[in-house]
């Protein structure tokens, strides 16, 4: 008797806390997983969700375990995993039924499996997951792409597992095929900014102003109140302060200065690349991850030039500190322009139709990235739907004004102290690139027209024109 | 009677000019057009190399010409266009001809085309040629990827007609397949690096110092007598002091500030976020393109945020003009280091065994980056074959030491004062990064291990740990 109404396949970290969530909040639950000892114990330890949760054994016994037609879950490692989990998958299904991902996917990969099951009778739906183990268990923000009647399938289950900021669930249908995974790909990468911005605040705290890691915590929980307010602020803030059981002093300066990636920053990079859209703060935090992993390099290059030495002792600490938190409230506001300019424009390349205002709103609570300021995004994609770029819209473009003066005073510091902002300053040359209205790409074009007879418009827009350059 | 030893298909600007460099230095060549009527009339205004031309109205009169076995220059735009015509070739050829792509192929192409060929009997040789129309005539710079069985074949050839940098022809096998066309794509990586930073010195002259591009033509001209001696710079001094016909003003003055990109930059961009090498400055200068293209964008934020002011009239002029050049040279060493280590994982990554100082023997004549810096670079990876970046070098860190001292204080002014220099902070922020041994990822791991139990390695190599977070 099939008792279960939806099954999930993939009981890892992500997996198994997803596949609570919806046993407790929306229904009973089928699961399998390659090796079937994890299900065993997943379900042993299920506690009072035990009732809800079918173990499976066999992708056999899952499929006939769930009520058709079926919603089926694959949380797997994004890549071939996923499509030999399809293959084993579909002579076991019927036409009506839905297969899921909700794997860190590649958007081009959703698209191709959406293709390829086109004409199965089966339903194939790409959907990002963002929140982390804690989001998985009690609340991710939920980027879903498929369509139209595929999601409305699934909708009541999604409503009823995603976060909630003020009550309105956070996921939503975005766009056909990989819609989502692009969207989450996106999310992921202005994470990758978020963070590394926030590590270059921290790496001016710690270097120029030689501040201890608990000192630095209490400006980041104090920031937390402000217009700065998120949950990686918050993160920061309680990693700062957490102590190291071994030497009780604090712990995140035992951790080695070598940060991991899984590929989703570098993806939102190249598809901003091959869309033809800046993402430079995106570009500079998947570079400085590049560069903490080569720790003996950097060693062996400290050795040839030397160590930065702190900033003057005299210099005014307390102005600097408020110039910190300016500086990254205005790189921020240029990081998420650049990552909402970038899925405007694989809107229009993909067809998609992104609803830029929803992507905010769903993002406002359950992410990695969830703020206040996302309510604010959100808020002026609604009020302004065609606009160019979130720099320019009222709201931002005060607030740009305003913490721009920081984010200047702290790029000059820095760069002439020695300290690395790639970020920051990444974010204040797109920011001043955008708005010099004569910027200097005439000389580019006119080295162009000089080696390689490439032509130029003249202002007057007539053209192409060929200068006599040897006259 | 076949009378040609070579034949070239596509008659467009730098295959002329290919054409007549071949005619003229290495050999009779038999020429073909997709439109017939361009043969005859790039025959009838050959002049003295008539008689070394043969005309061809077809494809199979071309093969005909040709004494086998056969080397066959294609010279098409890139893409698809390229896979027609040896589709066409090939049932003309036989076992021992040569085809030759030497238009701007994306490498993943050439690879995948030598695989296509692989046991036709015919060889295939990628080829990047460099040096605009200028160089194509009188001595390009000729990146040659394939066997080297088939290099051999065509060498002699190639070294006749290749530019020269005392003496030596700028020529070399670089490696299989792709290699020669990856090689080139970073080449113009590199150039979009080295244009985008000029243009920010020539805006900061422009907008900072208020100058005239007289002026700047001058300085530019002094500064090609020194460490920055490079055609690019020497182009720059040229098209500063190129006067407008219609005004009577600097044409600069007149061209409208929205550059084109044909793709290469962008290739080399992605090219590097896949291998997983930092590639900031060619990343910035890819943006700067994109963004010069927004004009109408830029022109309605300035009216949101406002002009930008000229510098302090009393400032110290001639200080800062030291200083701009000081910082040109450290940013383009820092741009040279980052395309250098893109080819360096490429070559690990396609197994190429790429000779990077032969690559930048090659690049000392004939292209567009062409410099006296390239021997510098040429000399260094031949006394240091295992350097793991040029930054370090001696040669080039006692560089780095003197002139980043500018770099740091035109950042700093340029971030103080709203001119924009995407390309030059990246190159500072690079060198930062790079040569500080402890980093701040250690803030990131600590950030990732709370949300996402991605666990982290403590400095004394020990791990993955995971911390406490919420003790």
């Amino acid at each position: 008797m099939p008792e279960a109404e939806i099954g999930l396949i993939g009981l890892g970290v992500m997996g198994s806390n997803l596949a609570l969530n919806i046993a407790e909040n929306a229904s009973t639950i089928a699961v399998a997983n390659r090796t079937t000892e994890k299900v065993d114990a997943f379900h042993a330890e299920a506690g009072a969700l035990k009732d809800r949760i079918v173990p499976c054994r066999s992708l056999e016994a899952l499929v006939g375990a769930i009520r058709a037609p079926r919603p089926i879950i694959i949380m797997t490692k994004a890549g071939a995993a996923v499509d030999e989990q399809i293959a084993a998958l579909r002579p076991l299904l019927q036409a009506g039924d839905i297969i899921i991902d909700a794997g860190n996917a590649n958007f081009h990969d959703t698209v191709r499996r959406s293709k390829e099951l086109e004409d199965s009778g089966l339903t194939f739906i790409g959907m990002g997951v963002s929140g982390g183990e804690e989001g998985a268990r009690h609340g991710p923000s939920i980027m879903v792409g498929g369509t139209a009647e595929a999601y409305q399938r699934v909708e009541p289950m999604l409503k009823a597992i995603a976060a909630r900021f003020e009550g309105e669930p956070c996921v939503a249908h975005l766009g056909a095929d990989g819609a989502g995974h692009f969207v989450k790909t996106i999310h992921n990468g202005i994470e990758y900014a978020d963070m590394q911005m926030i590590a270059e605040i921290y790496g001016i705290m710690r270097d120029g102003l030689g501040m201890a890691p608990a000192e630095m915590a209490d400006i980041f929980a104090r920031w937390n109140e402000g217009p700065l307010n998120s949950y990686l602020i918050d993160v920061t803030a309680k990693t700062l302060a957490a102590k190291d059981a071994e030497t009780g002093g604090a712990l995140v300066d035992q951790i080695l200065d070598s940060a991991g990636q899984k590929g989703t920053g570098r993806w939102a990079a190249i598809e901003a690349q091959m869309i033809g859209v800046a993402a430079t703060t995106i570009e500079s935090a998947v570079a400085a991850r590049i560069l903490s992993a080569m720790k003996a390099e950097r060693e062996a290059a400290e050795q040839v030039f030397g160590p930065i030495e702190l900033l003057d002792a005299s210099i005014d600490r307390a102005g600097i500190i408020d110039q910190l938190e300016q500086a990254l409230l205005a790189a921020k506001i240029a990081a998420y322009a650049q990552g909402f300019a970038v899925m405007a424009g694989a809107s229009a390349d993909h067809g998609w139709d992104l609803p830029l205002a929803t992507i905010a709103r769903i993002w406002r609570a359950g992410c990695i990235i969830r703020s206040q300021f996302l309510d604010e995004i959100a808020a002026t994609f609604e009020a302004e739907s065609g606009t160019a770029n979130l720099l320019v819209t009222p709201r931002f473009s005060a607030m740009m004004r305003d913490s721009s003066v920081g984010l200047r005073k702290i790029v000059a510091l820095s760069a002439t102290s020695g300290i690395p902002t790639p970020a920051l300053s990444a974010a204040l040359a797109y920011y001043d690139t955008y708005r010099q209205a004569r910027g200097t790409a005439n000389l580019i074009q006119a080295q162009r027209d000089f080696f390689g007879a490439h032509g130029f418009e003249r202002l007057d827009g007539s053209g192409p024109h060929h200068g006599q350059w040897n006259a």
